[in-house]
């Protein structure tokens, strides 16, 4: 939502729309239909047609998940394989407008690099790069970087906020103008106006400055999707965008109303955070039509990955899952593993009296942890108008059951409707994602001194 | 050269030309000239056109340098400021032939994340990615990645042999058809078929496997570029590409003598590694025309640029360099930077007697270390013919002096002149960079068991 003051001086409040791009789809059995092909979460032509798509549908942005290690059950489905910012370069490439958010994890990047990587994005792609933090708990990705456990979830967050920081200031390290360009002179750039960061903290040591001049965004937009307290605290400090996890519109309303006060004690508007919780969209021409759809893709989930994904998620043996039965009552709380994920579980189980399998089904056959929409174009732009109308979220990440066919309809069917509805844009009236998501321009360190421009 | 039993059957033996795209271009004064604007540096639309203009000329690759850090002197001309592996995403997309080189740190980077990087590389581009190793010897770099000062010259390449087979053994880590996509049975992968890697070395442990299906080449090219004894030990392991430093046919011939003696200590066949020297050109219709062209481009050098980065690459003070003399005679031998161009700069000076002045002017007003070639189309053709037909080089990495104007020349006036030869590509025959090097199929470790084929 946007804040107050701000809104009274602008245009209607706008809906926003990012494409969370989970190869063949977020329903776990979707690369198993006809209109999907084995192969498309490795195929350049797959990927980049769907950032049309998207883009066509003037999307604010897509976004793509990310974690370097296998997934436990690679046998069974699809998953994050290619490393994102080149995806997403690729990408940059063959659109004009539409945001590109890469997740890259603070755990096992140096933040130079880091820094470097999305400064280069965006000049790629023109000012349309974001960056999505996270801090990566799985035990397999540790042991592809050294460590044989995961790092305890204080120090990895205590990391990203330091790495997060010193990425900042390392796109905050050259004033605006530093580059010249001055051929009669011979003088390229103004040394003057690009500083050393000289960091030295408890994680990094960064002389800096960075080496790629200022991008078109200034900065890239920072994104976060951790709803844990460390999570949040990092996204008052940091975040442009958070995406968040919400099974109901209470949690969604809980959610925003305790960022918004971290960000107020973190001394920045809420205005200036965007707030969008994923949504997986299950569309037919009528309700039995999108049903009949959702209930073929359940059909070919092979339960033994819906049970394996549940029992991952909630941090216990996929033994104790019954799956006529309700979840145990006594899962301990998962301290150093994803608590957003396993907090919007077990509420989504208790609140609804779920069972093992209704809980698998709930969650796309162990494919999603966000929340199913199934019904009609009609019916799902009801519920994004309700959510978004109600200020407990500034839009939504679209999570296509299928790609291959979810993504398109949606665009030709749902995008339309929030459009007629004079919620959710008509074409893009700017250039970087910085635009499209009605953010303010980020402070600059390092501003020319009054003296330097007489 | 190839090996003389692979040369028999195989079609007349072809040179091979990488564009060396060296921001403004190769000659330090290149972003002053009317052609350039000063911002091509990190401009996409320049940066891809010149990857199209290459794969007009059926180059071989565009082959990016990088270092993560601000040069020496930023002030005075542009340098390689954006992270190579995006802008090779963004230019895949733009082309479709020619192969795509990027250089990445083994001393600032993690071995999975640079696997999968350019297995993904591959994968967008349909089999045109390599990879460049360099250890990265500069201080100022050490500095953005919480050393204070280099690592010593053995422990950079020691952690740069073990790196590399880190990397390697990820690519290999899946079987070729491991990536079943049954939708009738469910089975996606056959998780038999992939293979953790379980490595657990001096520097690196990583569990493995890589999370990316094999790439279209199976293994990224390697490529490798420091010719010192430990660099060429590091090729004659692992590289399919050498780019080599030399000044003169013999000192070609040496370097391919020495490298091609380690490659048989190795194990290796010499004709698995295919050999190119940089190589700058100056082009004019007549030979007054490119001594025109160099002297103009000379002549607009700020002498102390030129004085920096021939101190740099000597690891002396400035001050110890006067213009009109030659070099001093007591330069200690930098055990710590790069040997490959001290030596190469030093051999230049003193074989043909040259000043300081004289040295930087040969060195392009000291934008490079490599050799400088003057003339008409006609001349730099039969240089690189004469050199080509020797058997000390296979082919060269061209550096134009201006990139936007030298290589678009290159391209229409002295690629013509080679195909006429014979002994270039009139078309690209095959889809893979490895294909253009007429490399073999790498050898892949993990083959399917003589029982599971039954």
């Amino acid at each position: 939502m946007r804040h107050p003051a701000r809104a009274a001086m602008s245009p209607p409040r706008q809906l926003h729309l990012n494409l969370n791009f989970m190869n063949a789809g977020s329903y776990s059995s979707a690369w198993r239909r006809p209109e999907s092909e084995a192969a498309d979460f490795i195929d350049p032509a797959f990927l980049v047609r769907q950032a049309q798509i998207a883009e066509r549908g003037t999307f604010d942005a897509v976004f793509l998940a990310d974690n370097p290690a296998l997934p436990d059950r690679p046998d069974l489905r699809p998953y994050q394989a290619l490393e994102p910012t080149v995806v997403l370069a690729a990408m940059a490439a063959a659109t004009t407008h539409i945001g590109l958010i890469a997740t890259l994890s603070t755990t096992y990047n140096e933040p130079y690099n880091v820094a470097r990587r999305f400064a280069s994005l965006d000049h790629v792609s023109g000012g349309r790069s974001g960056w999505n933090i996270v801090t990566t708990a799985e035990t397999g990705t540790a042991r592809n970087f050294g460590l044989d456990e995961v790092l305890p979830h204080d120090q990895r967050y205590a990391r990203a906020v330091e790495f997060a920081d010193v990425v900042t200031a390392l796109w905050d390290s050259w004033e605006p103008d530093a580059l010249v360009g001055d051929k009669e002179s011979g003088r390229f750039i103004d040394g003057s106006r690009i500083h050393p960061i000289d960091h030295r903290g408890r994680y990094f040591s960064v002389q800096g400055a960075l080496n790629v001049p200022p991008s078109p965004q200034g900065r890239p937009v920072i994104v976060q999707a951790g709803g844990s307290s460390d999570g949040q605290d990092l996204a008052a400090r940091h975040a442009d965008l958070v995406f968040s996890v919400a099974h109901s519109l209470d949690e969604a309303r809980s959610f925003a109303d305790g960022l918004r006060a971290r960000l107020l004690r973190a001394g920045r508007a809420p205005a200036e955070v965007v707030i969008c919780p994923g949504l997986v969209t299950i569309l037919g021409s009528t309700e039995a039509e999108a049903k009949r759809r959702e209930r073929e893709l359940w059909e070919s989930v092979p339960i033994d990955y819906g049970l394996a994904r549940l029992a991952r998620t909630l941090n216990v043996d996929p033994g104790r899952l019954k799956l006529d039965e309700p979840l145990p009552a006594d899962i301990p709380f998962p301290e150093n593993h994803s608590q957003t994920f396993f907090k919007g579980t077990v509420t989504l189980a208790q609140r609804n009296g779920l069972t093992v399998r209704d809980l698998v089904k709930a969650q796309g056959g162990g494919g999603t942890q966000h929340r199913l929409a199934v019904g009609t174009p009609e019916q799902v732009a009801d519920g994004i108008e309700a959510w978004f109308r109600s200020g407990a979220v500034d839009g939504f990440n679209i999570m296509p059951d299928v790609t291959a066919s979810g993504l398109k309809v949606f665009v030709e069917e749902v995008v339309p409707l929030l459009r007629r509805r004079g919620i959710f844009r008509e074409a893009y009236s700017g250039r970087t994602l910085r635009d499209h998501l009605g953010l303010p321009p980020p402070s600059v360190r390092h501003r020319r001194p009054a003296a330097a421009t007489a």
